[in-house]
């Protein structure tokens, strides 16, 4: 594959960003093929795992424009660059490319991998994972992310959470990062559902710890924090595309 | 009841804001009794009809302040004014009151009446009320709201909807106010459950106009529109107090 192509899992939207700090508006989701981390609860293991790999799809920078513009009729909106890890696609001339038609991106990764151009994106999602992905962060990198992302690229660091080690995790990863405006996410153990039709969810699960994320954090008076389901799960389920 | 008296029908918290521009944030919400509205479709109506003025108790800015302090365990964070229309009553001695202690205000109201103190506040959600609620916008209160809301306080849009005509009611009121950032929330028909064993909630419902809702913002590429469900009502469902 040549360095230029991009390995494309899947393209849809527009929908709604479902998480993080950008939840609820409009976007198209550009969602990348391979990732350096094997999470034990992945939710996207259609784009992680390299069994699926046959459906990923080399593509360059123009091709996937093209069809970005397409789903969006050419009105800009905010572009989500997803995975996978997105950080270890090409993904710098899409940027360029969409930016110059006034198409805004912002990208989630696990922050294990910098790169130059995140410095344009408009928003930068880090996500390290917490105890129960099974991960382990590595701080060094993530903090080459931030320094990469520059004064101009909006951050926000998100973290989910399952259970009491996870929690305490995000503590400490915000005392290393206490800049950093920071959005809790209860943990999702509904199986990664690739299938179109499954859309049976852990409903009581998410709402169970969303509960209890409220709880821990108001008893902490941990107010800069921000509590926040995956609303695309509530309002899909796990479905692909949506 | 004297003219520096609040009518308050709950004070609660710390939770998270379920709704709009601050979702997911931690807070205390302040609800005051009374309302110069009746929406058909209203969720808070022990804090709208005078039926249950009895639990409305009248409290001085000081009163206020210090539950909102031992709430909060004397940590800033953000309290929610919220009703009824929290605009009938004289908030604006426990807004500066809890300013010098570092708290911040959100307010969110209708937009029927202006008052000085908006310029006070750190976010004001204006919330016009579409055609299935019954009721009319006084779109020069609206304005009037606005302009005392002044430079300081950040700007939000609120409008929820149920069905095509409120959409249109939507368009037309982003078309009135262009600079303001909008949040399109889909209606709740859950009736309004004073009862603290009520948990039955309109959830089928809720998340088909969620769909609907983000298919024709969609369509219409209305993409700086932000589309987001009453966190609270999926999280605990009409019950008071959360």
């Amino acid at each position: 594959m040549s360095e230029s192509l991009i390995r494309v899992s899947e393209i849809f939207g527009p929908t709604i960003q479902g998480e993080g700090a950008l939840i609820g508006q409009p976007t198209v989701f550009v969602r990348t093929g391979g990732c350096d981390y094997r999470c034990s609860w992945c939710d996207t293991l259609h784009a992680v795992d390299s069994s699926y790999r046959h459906d990923w799809h080399p593509m360059d920078a123009a091709g996937i424009f093209a069809e970005v513009e397409r789903l969006s009729g050419g009105t800009p909106l905010t572009v989500s660059l997803s995975g996978g890890n997105p950080a270890i696609q090409p993904l710098g001339g899409l940027i360029l490319l969409g930016r110059e038609k006034g198409y805004r991106f912002g990208l989630e990764t696990q922050g294990s991998l910098a790169k130059d151009w995140f410095a344009d994106l408009d928003v930068l999602t880090l996500s390290p994972k917490p105890p129960s992905s099974g991960m382990e962060p590595d701080w060094d990198a993530f903090q080459d992310c931030i320094a990469a992302a520059g004064a101009n690229t909006r951050l926000a660091l998100k973290i989910v959470i399952f259970n009491e080690a996870d929690y305490a995790f995000a503590k400490d990863a915000v005392a290393r990062h206490p800049d950093l405006p920071v959005y809790l996410q209860p943990g999702n153990h509904t199986p990664a559902a690739p299938a179109e039709d499954d859309t049976t969810i852990d409903m009581d699960g998410i709402m169970e710890r969303m509960r209890w994320l409220i709880g821990k954090v108001s008893a902490d008076r941990w107010f800069d924090a921000t509590v926040l389901p995956q609303l695309h799960t509530l309002i899909w389920g796990n479905l692909k595309g949506v």
